[in-house]
């Protein structure tokens, strides 16, 4: 697939997952609830999860619709990370994507309530229907939910919290970003993988491929907090100095991260030549992507 | 079952869950999550949603193994709900279950983050080993989700907040409470018989006692917020009335309250009596012990 066959590919998969975000996130839960979750979901973001499942799926010849349900309850967990993420009480910001957080726009309780459904909806996005038989969707469930929890996500954040102003050594940065963006990249290869019937080898490539790219995300986060302005990132830049947060830039330099991303890069690229797979372009290209972003 | 039988049963099914809880929340989760989960979770609370998933397994003859995972994830939920209901920015509560909430003992962001790990932890324990066939975890994992979203627990709460110093209609009231807290006690019955094979005259009678006894909960903790005091609650009494909330002491009186929930006992009971089910004696006292408690 060469560039101009991935933007193509890319515009159809986002066009399906906004519709089916559109589709999966009610507009009528009462109290406002509704709009709190669409407020924070809908109209925003790269939706890199999404198009990692959608695009492992597709390298392992998967079945597309299971594909989309993952790809969808991927995204809701990382949205529901983000409006938890945000509120007062853990990063305490203002703007995201450009736009008023959802504890500025809805109030904090409000925002806490969608997190939380947010994160049920994702189960049920996976557990609904009858197109995707039983046994796909308890792994799928299972996959998830160690991704999200406190051996991914959430544990990665609590590292994360109980590390501002400490110096890390780098295998427990390297440890807290796995957990914190890493699982939930990693996952979503995973997911897409899962929605076929990968072979041992092609599975372990994918894995190793999201690995590498969920570090190479967080690494290319960090030089762009330092490098770009709020207005580029559409949320608030210099926030990890400012806080004191340790990064792999403050631990390799600016330049010493950007080199690292690229090596990430590079061992993203060499698992997919590894993999047996022959569908691979579209994975290949959003590991460049992921590296070469400027926001 | 004579209510010594009971005592008995109750006692070797709570010894179970507390067991099952105590190794399913880690201790090792990073940055202090696990202790805030551990602290939230463990050592508390009436495990009146795990008993009710215990009985009315039993009553299908469905697998203990199945429902113990099944008893452990609805407390789960069950737990975090309470973590997250009782930060500042919801009711703003420092006493649960006789002791300093979550974010009194380890600060808001850990107790947010401890909820959120709890929620994934459930669908982890739902979805975990082999002793549970695939199919069954998918679907207990779908009734969870949809129980705990915002069809469910979510969308009550947020019909709380939204309702706060607002006269309500009954049915209104009925659809927050129902949502609120009737919601997780009812699939925790449905949860229970989907561990066994119930057919389709027993599995609705049993979802007609889940609704009755899940209303009934509420009912009656409407009045003993009223009638008790903090020691005996365990947590801050008369907060309804102070916070202007609607509830069914409000809208019936103390009495018309009362008369309700005998009324709802009534209405489980007879739910178990045309079930067609013979060991329902659990489910049996379980509703009187709902209606009866006084805490």
């Amino acid at each position: 697939m060469m560039p101009a066959g991935f933007d193509a590919w890319s515009r159809a998969a986002l066009a399906k997952v906004e519709q089916a975000l559109d589709l999966w996130v009610p507009a009528d839960a009462p109290g406002g609830l509704g709009e709190a979750m669409r407020y924070g979901v809908l109209d925003g973001g790269k939706r890199l999860r999404p198009l990692l499942v959608l695009a492992a799926c597709e390298a392992v010849g998967g079945d597309a619709v299971t594909a989309l349900r993952a790809a969808v309850a991927v995204e809701l967990i990382h949205a529901y990370s983000l409006v938890h993420d945000d509120m007062p009480c853990m990063d305490n910001d203002v703007l995201r994507r450009g736009k008023p957080t959802v504890h500025v726009r809805h109030g904090e309780a409000l925002a806490m309530l969608a997190g939380d459904a947010m994160q049920a909806l994702a189960f049920e996005v996976l557990t609904s229907g009858e197109e995707v038989d039983l046994s796909t969707q308890a792994r799928l469930c299972g996959l998830l939910a160690r991704a999200a929890g406190h051996a991914g996500m959430a544990g990665g954040q609590a590292i994360d919290l109980a590390s501002v102003g400490k110096p890390l050594a780098e295998e427990t940065l390297r440890e807290m970003h796995r957990r914190k963006t890493g699982a939930l990249l990693k996952v979503s290869v995973v997911m897409g993988a899962a929605c076929g019937a990968a072979g041992p080898q092609a599975a372990s490539a994918l894995e190793a491929y999201g690995d590498a790219v969920g570090l190479a995300f967080q690494v290319v986060d960090d030089v762009l907090d330092v490098t770009q302005s709020s207005a580029v990132l559409g949320k608030t830049a210099g926030k990890d100095q400012q806080q004191n947060k340790p990064t792999y830039v403050s631990l390799l330099g600016l330049e010493g991260a950007r080199a690292y991303a690229h090596a990430l890069q590079r061992r993203a690229h060499a698992a997919l030549a590894g993999s047996g797979l022959t569908e691979t372009s579209a994975l290949s290209i959003l590991a460049d992507m992921v590296v070469r972003r400027e926001s």
